[in-house]
């Protein structure tokens, strides 16, 4: 993938549990200014895992040198499905293995699930220390870095036991976009496609004029989408950072598509490809019940298409959808919650009679007769 | 024990993560008016052990029928070395094989250990939930249901996972008190001793006056000790929710008694036992550096004989206690951090040379000659 270089960025982003900053830029990893003003510890702790790590941990060790005494890492098995208590364990063991106080700093270097986990760690090591997001996947850049949202999943559960905790700033190296496998890049611009139809048709049409440029690496194209994302990110939590109400739109797609995920066991698909194809069937639930025109779902299936992404949901039996559904956060007393679509570019929470749901799964998944 | 009945009274409590009453009282638990104006939801869960449940389990329960349409319990293993995640996670998989959702209100019936576990669940379960505080036990009380401290317990450390998390109210019943064990309600004057010498002599002068009557169940004394000691710790927690600064010198005695916990076994000393032979030891240091008089130590040590504790430590190798009191929360970059008193009536956060320290164990522990 050719990568060409992108001009800096900044993203302020104030909610009540602190403001921070996020930098988007190329070459920010290997450039200590990115983390001056960063609050000041003796001992550092990077959390990778062994792929990213390879690639850019001498990097960003190099870089904080200056910053801090002691630069030790930890590194976690790969994975969605190591999203785990005994993952994190493995940094608490590290952190008091280390001696490490509470002004240690926390440096999150990988895609989500190392972001989510290292948050965790750090919103409860010691009832919480500072940490800093290195997003190395676009999924990541453009969504799970930003809104304090940390989390683990449970047997029974994804993203079940967790904590609301900021991180002290956040650092977009376009430049770690180059390695990132085509798949994964895919999966992260289900979440850029995201902000359009929940709250900016302009970006949706930029977004949809850009796709090539976006799935080559250009990086100017690369920089505006994640620079746009967290904008509209920003703004949505900045109103509502504890999800009792606007927020929730950001799940737009996540309830089926948690559903998908769960139910094919985590890692089979990917988050954002679960999230394209829950877009999807979320924007045909809303056709359903008269929300949006049919020609709103042709267009949101096509550009997930042409994102590489995934339309079709995969077989499971209707109480199994319907169970999975069920546990998703934002369901109350039992009642399943989506986020629906109307009109195009606004979006709000509400249920749907169970008939209907099932109706439109079926449009858009494939036939339980062929399942494997 | 003979319990008399206190009259009602309400401490109200302000911080910046919230503000919440606490209600202190005779048959509170039984009163449906204990739970007025909290947070509506169709679904509560009480988390207690066996020996809990089975006095006031059924109390609560029915006590809780008219505001919640189904409430469930959880029972947890008994004591401190069952404040693990393994523990913690029983509630989660309650809450998740009840689809509990993020409404779902968390009843805390029991001592410190239930309390704790209960509020780290509350913080963390969908990244947070409303709950309850209904301690059983002078200590919890006293001390740990109050000022948001939430936590579990690391192989490596005590308390060292957790969260700052404000209950949504605390009610102390002062009639659970008639049940507990004389060794337990022992351990909970340790704590409410702790707030003379840090921040009120007046009321160490009124806890040598009343001993007798504490210690003999007097409901009224007993309301008295409960009420200030929550005013001390409101006071001191308002000002300072995240530990910065003042909140520290809460921990008075707790250096030197997370060291014996630790250093003998969670559980096999009291936390109450430990911080009442802590607060020996820090007043001691605190004389060793010339801060307070002799006679003021020999003053202490008495009032912590009155209340039927411990005032002699454990035996220790000097480097066990040096390595066990460097894990503490409290200390930095390696140095080990004493709250201690200047004069009786203030405290503040020191350093102190460990040969100091080790001098002050000496005095204060059975020789280790001796040891088991």
């Amino acid at each position: 993938m050719v990568m060409n270089s992108a001009r800096p960025r900044t993203v302020a982003v104030a909610t009540p549990g602190g403001r921070y900053d996020i930098l988007i830029g190329s070459g920010l990893l290997q450039d200590a200014s990115s983390w001056a003003d960063l609050p000041a510890s003796s001992q550092a702790v990077i959390v990778s895992n062994a792929t990213v790590d390879a690639l850019y941990g001498d990097d960003l060790a190099a870089s904080l040198a200056s910053r801090h005494r002691q630069v030790s890492r930890v590194l976690l098995p790969e994975g969605e499905a190591h999203k785990t208590w005994d993952s994190l364990n493995r940094i608490f063991d590290h952190l008091l293995a280390h001696a490490c106080d509470r002004k240690t700093v926390l440096y999150a270097l990988g895609g989500g699930v190392i972001g989510d986990m290292t948050g965790f760690a750090a919103a409860t090591y010691m009832r919480g220390v500072p940490f800093v997001q290195v997003p190395t996947t676009l999924l990541a850049q453009v969504d799970s870095s930003v809104g304090g949202k940390t989390a683990i999943n449970h047997p029974l559960g994804k993203n079940m036991i967790g904590a609301f905790y900021q991180p002290a700033r956040v650092v977009c190296d376009l430049g770690t976009l180059a390695s990132l496998p085509a798949r994964e890049l895919s999966a992260g611009l289900a979440e850029v496609i995201k902000y359009g139809p929940i709250f900016d048709m302009a970006f949706l049409d930029w977004i949809e004029d850009h796709m090539v440029a976006l799935r080559a690496g250009d990086a100017e194209a690369l920089a505006h989408a994640v620079q746009r994302s967290c904008e509209i990110k920003a703004e949505v939590v900045g109103q509502d950072e504890r999800e009792s109400g606007l927020r929730a739109i950001l799940n737009f797609g996540h309830t089926f598509g948690h559903a998908i995920e769960a139910g094919q066991g985590y890692g089979a698909w990917l988050h954002g490809e679960a999230v394209g194809c829950g877009m999807v069937l979320a924007a045909a639930l809303s056709a359903e019940l008269g929300l949006v025109p049919g020609a709103f779902v042709e267009r949101l299936t096509r550009l997930v298409q042409a994102a590489g992404l995934p339309t079709q949901a995969p077989a499971m039996p209707d109480e199994r959808w319907l169970e999975l559904m069920r546990v998703d956060k934002k369901a109350e007393a039992g009642a399943i919650r989506f986020v629906l679509i109307d009109p195009p570019g606004r979006a709000s929470l509400r249920s749907a009679p169970d008939d209907q749901v099932l109706r439109v799964i079926r449009r858009h998944s494939v036939p339980v007769a062929s399942a494997a």
